[in-house]
């Protein structure tokens, strides 16, 4: 029982069987028939003009914020953020984006607080160039970010002249949540992220998401990250098939997140409400640290991550079955009855 | 009248002379004798083994960056800290340091807010390296840090092995102010960047201020910088003198604003309470906004600082006497009153 | 018939059977059992601690560059060098490395060239951290550096204590070639870049060959970059299958390039003797220039690549069979006839 | 007698007096009368539009350099340009600019050689955006480049759209050695950095030249590199004293050097003929190394560059008189007789 991530998902064998069939060609070259279909198709799907594939969530938003952010100006986002906490920095090493953050506040994202943080353009200040969110939010513990939030902070964006990238890892799981198409949410954001190697269950791959001028551009600062790879139709066709069979499922790793949070509210360790497939468990008032409950766990048989001295993640996927959550579930209160 | 900001003022008669009959050589080969006093006095007064003449403040405070915080790696800062405001996003764009940002507090720092924003070194989240602090506050409106803050924020910073800088520009203002020792800020910090052309009225010039070892580096980064001047005792005698004669008098400049701020105080413009040489107006309550308060005090020969559409600034220093801040209260009071 | 590069190979049925039955897991938390394996078996047939799978050859070298020169240090390397050439300059704006190149050798590098150009440590000038080799040499027609040559280069980065880097995405072919053990090269470079999707077949994938401190450090760097991905056993597999399957076969694409050189040799249009799977084309003489040779060429149903206004290439691989060959000398050399 | 470098030149009293009495303004704030002053004069020197005052020559350079390549695209330059030996790596480390380098040819640089290293721009390789030349150039012994070879290099650049840009740090020596008006020279170039501390003798300063447009941006990337000083005046004074009084003196340098050249030669250490202030040594062939003959030449009191193991210069300046050339001569001679 693997709850740590729904990173660690592996493919099924109708999935196996698509990329071993897989229509493939030199994607460098612009001649992958696979890879070039998975990148219409998600485009389409967010109502975005083109799309890139790239090997990893990280490269898709470095990738998105070279092209909305000049070196030396300025990005804000979430002290929390995924684009400032786990891609080592690459923002500013690679990007040479200068960031302000505001406050954790995962979903419950004030769009006041950001309207606040903006600086204009000129000689003096470090202008701001963009915004960035992150739907769900995973530090946030996958909570959703509501459609007026978004379409709040659009309206401060236009005001301020801004650009709007969406780490959109999990933006199925926002979806599928809140019942909000994703091109409702796509015709909110100047760039996109989307994952297929998270709740998807893929292998391998992001996508970024933006007009055609934008993924023009974003083929460039690719190859120059060494993303620019050759017979990518294999993953594609894993990402192809993952659009078409595990999008709709969500709603089932939702249901066992439920679950599970459920089970362990009664220990005071429910750190927020849960809203998808992400579970935040917050120890601070339980007699166990992190450490000590993810090893009680695992010598059941049961995985799960550790994120800070005194906070934990339960994450439920498509690799997780009932009779998994069940024994969980069944692992963890015992261990947190203590 | 000009009370746009302590960088408007001009060299005395005397420094004038001190820099006519400077004794120099060339500093890149290490022979100038005047820059190398005044490297060593600031040092010592910091309690420090070594400091770096650097052309700017800007420039003092990206190469002491540099030297704490590696090119992916991250420093916590206030979200209108100077290093991360007015630096042109230097930090990232040539230091590669990823930031994240309290939200601005000022000199009410909050070393809790701090804490809880630490990461840990290890393969997932960006390391956190260093904290940076600003003392005076620029746009904290002058205020001064308590010692007894820093000394929690050291605290904290040596039990997660973390490296402090301090952006002292303004640090002569907060050692008059609140009667601190420079060396008993010297000891908090490992990097300090303090500055001669603002209150103490050099026309150029910063340092760098911290261990033999760091300043070695810091030679080499001022270099890369472009910051290895030549005859640079020119500049160092005026620093010298600016230390002999314009620290004690710092005072003045204080008493000053405190009569600037209590003129304005009954309209409801004063942000916040004034320490030192700034006087920072919040306009927000106010039928003029900051461009237009601005303007009208122009065309009456009083020059402010507009820092933002309903915030604006006041600084004393060495060029502005009392009967410059009479005149001042006297425009800006009948400006005010409408 | 594709002539254009050797990464337009597409899996055969065996090798995507391989990727299809592929044991799979996150290889972000170390738990892929298939790239484990790929990565001790390149490491052990290079004769290093230690290796790491990356997206692409570019990838993996600027992968290596950053672990061996340090932001503002130097690397010298080729004029026509790849990593200088067609990695759209990420060494310089990603690693920060600064570079100098000898003249465009090809093979015939000359050792005391580079020897000539070393620049000592000091703070003067910018110092010479490593030197950089493609074995074999892509814009140098697909040569073989002497094993000689390598050893004295070796000597002279020993001397100047300077590391060795060797992008070896075609060093299978040199082995195939010169007879010359993979560990014999290995043992001549600190850190190696070698592809598993050009000569070898597999759709995607390159490896970072080095010490196990390097790799260790080399796992930060991909991930900065946006490399590290999830369940790569599925591309790892089909490395594993290509190094068990399609190394002694090159020498069977060198004897079809062998074959397409002496075709064209009348012609005057052969750029340099051909010792492996690439036939440049120098058409300075000839009556075409590239792109109508190209453009005539493609109406036959022949793909070659244009390197430059009177430069093209040819290049065997395993897509292309003896019938293929044939045919492709037919068109060319009916072209070439005018 | 210090023969090392005419950047150990101090300011002479009558230009310390200018400096006395400049006329001062914060120039952060475009208020400084003097150094505009300086700045319009230096730009109508070359018949720009603007040009910019710079703490040093490698800044110039530098922001010079940022303003014509974008980061991760190509400069050409000589392997012995200052820009990539003596500036610690700034264009890569800060600028992000990928550098490749013809072989050191000094002023016999050859129009040919640098075209055909153009790229073209497009996907795959790197495109060049910028040539690179040195005037008169330092490394090169003080050369100068003809006026017909920077001609054809024009001409090759407009014809692949690409910037060039003049080092010029000593192209008042190529004035005053070739009788080439400065605006012939300025006509060539699309920026140019120019030296006030070198044979000029202020104390501090460069410019960078270019058009307004360039020149603006020039601004904010000189306040992100730390190089935005406030009462620059001073120095400017010192700048606009030496354009006025010490351009024109240069022959009397020119000639000295070659009065030092001249009783060198016999003893077959001269490396290259002297057209300007620098006397390059190379001690190939004579018993005594670089480091042996600075060691006793000064022992007697002359004090000489070593550049490498076997290389040394000798340089003529303001602060040398015939008198010290004399005494140099005796005690070099005395030397390198044995």
């Amino acid at each position: 029982m693997d709850l740590r991530s729904d990173t660690v998902t592996r493919p099924t064998a109708a999935m196996r069987a698509a990329m071993a069939d897989a229509e493939v060609g030199d994607d460098v070259f612009g001649e992958d028939p696979t890879v070039a279909a998975l990148e219409a198709e998600v485009a389409a799907l967010f109502g975005h003009e083109a799309a890139l594939f790239a090997p990893t969530g990280s490269m898709a938003n470095q990738i998105a914020l070279q092209l909305v952010v000049p070196r030396g100006e300025e990005l804000l986002c979430d002290a929390d953020a995924h684009v400032v906490t786990y891609e080592l920095g690459a923002a500013a090493a690679y990007g040479g984006i200068s960031a302000r953050t505001w406050p954790a506040l995962g979903a419950e994202l004030d769009p006041d607080v950001v309207a606040r943080m903006v600086r204009p353009d000129g000689y003096f200040a470090v202008p701001t160039r963009a915004i960035a969110v992150e739907q769900t939010h995973n530090r946030g513990g996958g909570g959703v970010i509501p459609l007026a939030t978004l379409r709040e902070l659009r309206r401060i964006a236009d005001e301020h002249d801004l650009a709007v990238h969406c780490d959109g890892a999990r933006i199925w799981h926002a979806h599928v949540a809140d019942g909000v198409p994703l091109a409702e949410y796509g015709a909110l954001f100047d760039t996109l992220s989307v994952c297929l190697s998270k709740g998807l269950g893929a292998p391998v791959g992001s996508l970024v998401v933006g007009s055609a001028e934008k993924i023009a551009r974003a083929r460039l600062v690719r190859k120059r990250l060494g993303g620019g790879m050759r017979q990518v139709g294999i993953l594609a066709a894993a990402g192809r098939y993952a659009l078409a069979h595990h999008v709709d499922r969500l709603g089932t790793d939702h249901a066992r997140a439920a679950r599970l949070a459920e089970a362990v509210a009664p220990y005071g360790v429910l750190a927020t409400p849960v809203r998808t497939n992400l579970v935040p468990l917050d120890l601070t008032k339980h007699p166990l640290d992190a450490p000590a409950l993810a090893a009680a766990a695992r010598a059941e048989g049961v995985l799960i991550s550790v994120l800070g001295p005194r906070t934990a993640r339960l994450v439920t996927h498509l690799d997780l079955d009932d009779a998994g959550v069940d024994r969980a579930i069944e692992v963890l209160t015992t261990v947190l009855r203590g």
